[in-house]
């Protein structure tokens, strides 16, 4: 498999989490009904899938669990991530509980805030530390992933942090672009984008 | 204009994002640096932006403040929307307090529950309701957009409180896959995506 396109590997946590909703007993699916679940059109999805060596056969399409295994293997599912979340006001604590993360293998291993009425708390599986306590504890934890749940204003700030501390992937849920070294993965979250595409369908 | 597919209209929020934050004296954008800012192809870009009618000159590219403008025109985003909340736990708290939404014009008017600890108190901008009040605060609030915003086992109810209630466009937080009717415009949000693109590159 050589490089894929990351408007392809954008795309296949969508298909999977088709594919995961379907009935227990399915065995095959078509690539025109991954393209439905997933909003996207039946040759991108076959030129998506191709990509990763999966090969449908003709008039019958991809056999389910087979196709599953592959685009979990590509998106490196297999292993538990640790991830560290920096904010535990609402949406810290709504990610930190959040049952999606734990199925997809994702595990909360920490929780960090610098309000002293925060910290020592409980918030979904771990307590809550003092942000002073992220780079010491990186030693145990291994972080994987960071996520950033802050205010805007403190969202630069935290993603800093985070990479001093030797975190590389970032994901930012803060509303405030922020700017990282090359060498980090950064994702932006905008909540916002899933009202504008309502948007436009209530104004047809 | 035609009827846009899908795709096109998903992708549009995120041009919208890269133009809204470059620097304020900018006066055109290239297809190219669209691209880059929103992860698809510079070709895609061009294709899109062409059915709502906009085009680039060569060498100089967009016209920035127009092309946001046209975005924003087809995405509905120029009357302000009003935003039910169902569930005022700390998801739905997080959302109602998010800065995000208020810039792009989506007014949290109502957040609904049913604990009677969390009824009566503030959330965001507005007082939680008992969710027994929704159907009957539509006479005043006409709300456009509702948020499902409770455990996963609520969620088809909710959505079904919703759609009785009059909302045609429903956004769903909860990690559930919900069944509406099709002249509903539902839309399911999935915050493990996110991670999941974060642990493909970390997989290479």
């Amino acid at each position: 498999m050589g490089v894929l396109p990351k408007t392809t590997v954008a795309r296949l946590p969508r298909y999977l989490r088709y594919l995961d909703d379907l009935p227990r007993q399915t065995e095959t699916v078509s690539s025109e009904d991954i393209a439905q679940g997933a909003g996207v059109s039946a040759a991108l999805v076959r030129k998506d899938l191709s990509l990763l060596g999966a090969a449908g056969r003709r008039g019958i399409g991809y056999d389910l669990h087979r196709l599953e295994a592959v685009i979990s293997r590509v998106l490196g599912l297999g292993a538990k991530l640790a991830v560290a979340i920096v904010g535990a006001g609402h949406l810290g604590t709504a990610l930190a509980n959040y049952a999606g993360f734990k199925v997809r293998g994702f595990e909360i291993a920490g929780i960090y805030d610098i309000h002293p009425a925060r910290v020592g708390t409980v918030s979904g599986p771990v307590q809550v530390r003092h942000l002073d306590w992220l780079a010491e504890d990186m030693a145990n934890e291994q972080y994987q992933i960071g996520i950033i749940a802050t205010p805007a204003n403190a969202a630069q700030t935290v993603g800093d942090l985070m990479v001093a501390a030797g975190i590389r992937s970032i994901l930012n849920f803060a509303p405030a672009v922020i700017r990282l070294p090359e060498a980090v993965t950064l994702r932006q979250v905008d909540l916002a984008i899933e009202l504008q595409i309502l948007s436009f369908h209530l104004a047809q």
